[in-house]
């Protein structure tokens, strides 16, 4: 079988791949152009016959519980991210896998991370034929470099939704580290040791895998509350020692940056929401964990504070910043998607306010309407941005796959996308011609702010005539480009050979790019 | 078309249709025998590219929410009995088909009752070809008179479930009616003037109906916090002026009953439960709302009070007893499907140890195991028991269909279930030779209590076992049939036609019994 083939063109002008892994694709159309016309996945009926009278799934060990789900070759197995840099679950899981002579199997996470390289091996022996999911860092340099068996698929946290839900990924056997669980495989992530905040990237796992199973190190008598995983679509629970390190689960920088550029960048960001009339009684926004994210949210804050108004909801990714801004008053809701500090935890176990939700709430786009859409202003991150305002999430300027997307697709949908980017990094221009990956189309991206000026996407006219007048340095894109060249002169390309090594899936399910091995 | 055909004998002796309005149904197999190999109903799939961008579904009318919904002639339209005797929704819809001269509908709630009697014409009319779902009252004596044109068919809670999920149902058109909800669609019931608690009898019908609609005469600003409606299942909203009358949404008598022979019945109720060792830490129940439950629930409390012992959770349609009992501290959980009053709605509101579930948590039988087989003691109702324990809860003496079955069905499959109930009714013995119709199989009765005797099935030998040495009045049913025999004579059968009006699902999708026409 060859790894991917019938190339073709799509709408963002990329060449990509529609057999992937030996199964049909749908190139790009263009946002919003790919409607569905299928059904969801149906799930295998179970029956309450099936299942012990006491509620009672605890099996020995998840290796027997693997056994009893029936792991074998080729088979879709799946795990969340919730823990982030702290798991180690997955690693056991195809330890076992390994173990037992399984081979070919694909792994489907909500994303990984570099304390799963262990896994290398396993690709290189063949237990694991590839990644299906964000690889953020060695995993994604193993990728780069053309030495997975499979091609990798990326998706964002909603396309991973959409992609379940839909039956494009239909797995096998999901495992679900759970901080806390009873028995019966209720499951929550606020309460325990290894206490992460929520389980929402495993709800899909839970609603359409066909078999399930739940670990943890903390089991409670029935019933776990909240359940923020329903027991009533597990199979198998487990009880282990230890399921992550909680230390471990904090990203980001959690702390506001305190580089004079980034903190410019953060206040001009700030400014521009301002004068755009963003910032009113009721407004909503979504920021990342990221040191000038948490600055802009600081900032808006004091605006809040000093004008005596109130942002109606936080869509987040929490940390410390928004749990004080809830706990202040200055909002009515925090909207987690994952916790990024124990602050965030606590917070959303304490606070009836501070919401749990999911990529199906949030970020699925075949569903009737998602949450993103209703944010009035995001603000996230890129690699590189090029004239057209298409962006980068996912490889370096060297070519390197090393990040994962999050939600970052998904909340290109938001009434503003604002993307505060230093000019250049490493004395690389971040603005280019042309960038390495498309990840989000430039029709989405409404504002590039950089340290020596802003950029607003000619398509936002709304936006250009409210900002008419300002003192903020507004300018085209081409021209921050030519100013970035100036300084560091025209970036090299990166060394990238023809060879597909990943695809990266737009919200919708159809390829909008394809990641090339680096020579 | 007949509207009924293929009669066969099921695995309880009993004649029923096997093509039924058209659609072939299984007969009852015996408890757990029927085993489904198929898959979940697969929704269509949706794309936000359809659905406003700013979340804002809200179209002027319920009318015209219907039209956009597609409303056409022999659609199945769903609705919830939250509101009970307070519901104003469901007759609106039909009085918008009648008007659009829509024919041939089926009405699929949760339950109907007397406040829907409006309805009775355009059963008459051919507005409406059926209910399929509990009828209490007016509605069930339409049907049981044989007057409606199609053949009503009676599921459980968990069965209505069930037969959604599985596909068995496909309803086109559901219409929530929501006290609180926000114009995305998120909905609850917990807040506004019509609060009714929850709403987790409609939870299927979000999930699985082509076209969702959600009513509310209560609306917030995104989002509308908690969301036991998710928004991204629904279509289109509307605002109307009033959806329910709050004070008719409560159930059962709400009062301790102060007759001295229910008394008598609640009080040997809760020994036989002592003595059984049933009553311990860490127990839990379920009982109903009428008289003679509150009462055990009281017997109950004392019981815990006493021994300074904690109940793990009480199941519930809650009201204010159960209630007094979490925030006495003698219990941990309320687990709760229906509020039966305004002191539940308010506890379910403030109490996060008040829990709101569905009939998917607690009486999916085609799900991976469901709450109510972990429910140590269940104490429920019957309208006629026979010497095999098989016992009824639809149909009177009499013949009359006119009570629905609520989550009975699934509740018999509690590790104790226990009937308490008068040894006869208006001088007619409860316990017969044969009920009129089987609700649910004998196998699964554990205890009859009466105000006589005490009557435990011969198949639990470890009831019998423990109950050795007992004062309470251990007998045997025929005993408890011959004494009330003696008092009342035996009692007539009711005068019942050939002809078939509706049939009893059974938890699994399969028929175990049919509703004869009254003559």
């Amino acid at each position: 079988m060859k790894k991917y083939d019938k190339l073709v063109k799509n709408a963002v002008g990329r060449i990509v791949p529609t057999i992937i892994n030996g199964e049909e694709h749908i190139p790009f159309k263009g946002v919003g152009k790919y409607i569905p016309d299928g059904r969801k996945f149906a799930p295998r009926l179970s029956s309450c016959a099936n299942y012990p009278d006491d509620g009672n799934k605890l099996v020995p060990s998840l290796k027997e519980a693997l056994i009893k789900a029936g792991l074998k070759d080729g088979m879709t197995i799946s795990t969340h991210h919730h823990f982030r840099n702290g798991d180690i679950i997955a690693v056991q899981i195809f330890d076992i896998a390994h173990e037992l002579g399984i081979k070919d199997l694909r792994w489907f996470p909500s994303a990984s991370f570099p304390c799963q390289e262990p896994l290398i091996k396993y690709m290189e022996d063949g237990t694991i034929n590839r990644i299906e999911g964000s690889m953020n860092g060695p995993l994604g340099k193993f990728c780069s470099q053309g030495k997975m068996k499979g091609i990798g698929v990326l998706r964002s946290h909603g396309g991973r939704y959409q992609a379940v839900q839909d039956g494009d990924v239909q797995i096998d056997i999901a495992v679900i580290a759970a901080p806390t669980a009873d028995t019966f495989g209720n499951a929550n992530g606020v309460n325990g040791p290894a206490a992460c905040g929520l389980l929402g990237f495993a709800l899909a796992d839970s609603q359409y895998a066909d078999k399930v199973i739940v670990v943890t190190d903390n089991l409670v008598p029935f019933p776990c509350i909240p359940w923020q995983i329903h027991g009533n679509y597990v199979d198998y629970t487990v009880k282990v020692d230890k399921i992550g390190i909680p230390e471990k689960i904090i990203s980001g920088t959690t702390r506001i940056t305190k580089s004079p550029d980034r903190l410019l960048i953060a206040e001009m960001t700030a400014k521009f929401c301002d004068e755009a009339g963003i910032i009113k009684d009721g407004f909503s926004y979504q920021a990342g964990a990221g040191g000038t994210s948490l600055s802009i949210g600081n900032y808006f804050g004091d605006m809040l504070r000093e004008r005596g108004i109130k942002a109606r909801f936080i869509r987040a990714g929490s940390n410390k910043y928004p749990v004080e801004m809830l706990e202040e008053g200055l909002v009515d809701y925090i909207l987690d998607g994952q916790t990024f500090d124990l602050e965030g935890v606590r917070s959303m176990r304490e606070n009836p306010n501070h919401i749990n939700t999911s990529p199906f709430t949030s970020y699925n786009y075949h569903g009737k309407g998602n949450f993103a859409t209703m944010v009035d202003v995001v603000i996230l991150g890129a690699t590189e941005v090029d004239v057209n305002f298409n962006a980068n999430v996912v490889t370096h300027s060297d070519g390197y796959l090393l990040h994962g997307m999050g939600g970052w697709q998904n909340c290109l949908f938001s009434k503003c996308t604002i993307l505060p980017i230093p000019l250049f990094r490493d004395r690389i221009p971040v603005i280019k011609d042309e960038v390495t990956t498309i990840c989000g189309p430039g029709e989405l991206i409404d504002v590039i702010v950089t340290e020596r000026g802003i950029a607003i996407n000619p398509k936002r006219i709304d936006l250009i005539e409210k900002l008419k007048g300002s003192e903020l340095p507004i300018k085209t894109i081409e021209e921050l480009k030519n100013e970035a060249e100036k300084i560091c002169g025209v970036p090299a390309k990166p060394k990238l050979s023809d060879e597909i090594v990943a695809v990266i899936k737009w919200v919708d399910g159809t390829i909008i790019d394809a990641v090339r091995k680096v020579e």
